[in-house]
C-alpha cells in the first residue's frame, strides 16, 4: 500500500540510514516496486528525486545514498500503486508552491469516491493521493490567503483529514519547509533520536550506524514512518486519528482526533 | 550571465552529449559556477535536478550524464549570478502546476526594477528570474483560467516577453510539455538535426557523436542554447526579439517582435 518516510531535524541531517532501509522495502524486502521519491528542504528550496521504478533497482536511489545530502525536513515515499497507473507524474511526493513556500506532501492509502473541490491547485497525475493534496491546498488557500503559523492551520488540516479519512485510508506527511505534519489514520511509526546516542540496526538491511559518532549532543532528529525501520530501537506506534505537529525535531503539537 | 539549453523532440532523445558541453561551461569552460538545473518531461511529469554548486563539480550532474534519461522536451541551465544568492532557492529551471500541467522556465538576462504583478503564483527565492516566470504565469492564467493552444497564447507570452526586455535583458525557455518557446533578447542559437545525421563535435569537451548511429530517420531534434555548443554545425542564430515555438522537434511558429 505504500509506506512514508518523513524527517524533522534541528541541524541539517543526511538521512541515508533510514533511506537505505526504506528502499530494500521497494521491491526486495517489500512489495512497493511501483515507484519512489524523496524530497530534501534547502533553505527555501526543495530538490526531489523520483523515479517510478522499483527503489531498489533505481540508479536516482543509488545516487541519493552516495550524495549524502543533508537536510532537516524530509519527506520520502516508496509506492506500491493501486489508483492510477505507474508514470513519473504519478510518483510521490507531490509539490506545489502556495504563500512563497513550496509545499511537499506524501501519501498511504487508497481514497474511495474522493472528489477534489477547489480548483487553484489542480492534479497532474491520476492518483487519489494527489487529489487530495490538491483539494488541501485549495482548502488552505482559501481559509488563508497569506501565510500563518501551523497552530492557526490545524482546524483547517485536521478537517480536511478527517474528511479524507471517511473516504479510505489516509496516512500522510505534509509540510512548508517550516514544519512537519504527520497524520495517521491506520500506520504510523516515529522514533526521535538525542543525546545519548547509541547505535541503531536496519531491519532490512544488514547495516548498523552509531549515532553518537554522527551527532552532537544537541542534535535532535526525529524519523517517521509507516513500519519501524530499525529493530533494537523503541520507536512509537501512532494510533488511529493521531496526529504530530514538529519543528527541528521537536513535536511541538500534537493530538487524536475525536471522529477516528 | 548563464547560458540557456533547451530541446524539442519528436522521439525521447537523450540530451547528454548537449549538457556534457553545456556543464564545461558551468565552471570550466566557462565562468557560470554558481548553480545548474536541467528538467525533463516524462509523460506528464517533470524531473527536475538541481544544485547551487558548479556543474563541472556537481555529483548530481555526473548522475545526470551517466542516467541517460530520455525525453521529447528538457529545459537546462547553468547559472552565473548576478541577483540573488546563490541557493537552491534561486536556481533554475523553475516550476510551477497551471491547468493540472507542469510548467517549466528558465532565463538566461537580468532585469532592473521589475515588480511582478499577480499574486496566483509567487516567488520562492530572489532572482528576478523566478520572478518574471510568476508574472508570466499570473498574465497566463487570468487570462486563460482553462488550457489553451499555444498559439492562442501567443499574444499573452508576446506582451509579457516584450514588458520584461523593457527591463533589462530576457532570453527565455518556456514549456507545459506540449510545446517549447523561446523569446530572444539578445542571444539564443538553434540547430534542427533531422536525417541524414552526422557527426556533431563539442566546442567545450573531447567528444564527438556520430548521430547517425543514434537515430533513425525520421527522427528530428531541435536544440536550442545560448552559444553554439558544437563547432562543426551550422547553428541559426536568432536576432533579438525572434521568438519560436516548437512541438516535436518542428517549428510550428515564429517571429519578431516589432518593439524589439
Amino acid at each position: 500500500m505504500c509506506e512514508l518516510l518523513g524527517m524533522s531535524a534541528n541541524v541539517p541531517t543526511d538521512i541515508v540510514f533510514s533511506f537505505t532501509g526504506l528502499m530494500q522495502r521497494g521491491g526486495r524486502t517489500g512489495p512497493h516496486k511501483d515507484g519512489w521519491g524523496i524530497a530534501f528542504y534547502e533553505g527555501r528550496g526543495l530538490r526531489l528525486f523520483q523515479d517510478p521504478v522499483a527503489s531498489c533497482e533505481s540508479e536516482v536511489a543509488k545516487m541519493v545514498q552516495h550524495y549524502l545530502i543533508k537536510s532537516e525536513v524530509v519527506i520520502g515515499h516508496i509506492r506500491h500503486a493501486n489508483v492510477g497507473r505507474v508514470t513519473l507524474a504519478n510518483t510521490h511526493p507531490f509539490t506545489r508552491e502556495l504563500w512563497g513556500q513550496y509545499w511537499c506532501f506524501a501519501h498511504n492509502g487508497q481514497l474511495s469516491d474522493f472528489e477534489p473541490s477547489g480548483s487553484f491547485y489542480r492534479a497532474v497525475g491520476e492518483t487519489d493521493s494527489e487529489a487530495a493534496f490538491c483539494d488541501l491546498l485549495n482548502r488552505i488557500r482559501s481559509d488563508f490567503p497569506e501565510r500563518v503559523e501551523a497552530e492557526a492551520l490545524l482546524p483547517t488540516l485536521l478537517a480536511a483529514c478527517r474528511h479524507y479519512r471517511s473516504k479510505g485510508v489516509f496516512n500522510c506527511l505534509l509540510s512548508n519547509g517550516e514544519w512537519l505534519f504527520s497524520f495517521c489514520s491506520t500506520k504510523l511509526a516515529q522514533i526521535t533520536r538525542r543525546a545519548p546516542f547509541g547505535p541503531a540496526q536496519l531491519k532490512d538491511a544488514e547495516l548498523t550506524v552509531d549515532f553518537q559518532a554522527e551527532t552532537t549532543p544537541r542534535d535532535v532528529v526525529t524519523v517517521l514512518a509507516t513500519e519501524p525501520l530499525t529493530d533494537n530501537e523503541c520507536w512509537t506506534i501512532h494510533e488511529p486519528g493521531q496526529w504530530s505537529l514538529w519543528r527541528r525535531g521537536e513535536c511541538v503539537a500534537q493530538g487524536r482526533d475525536a471522529a477516528c
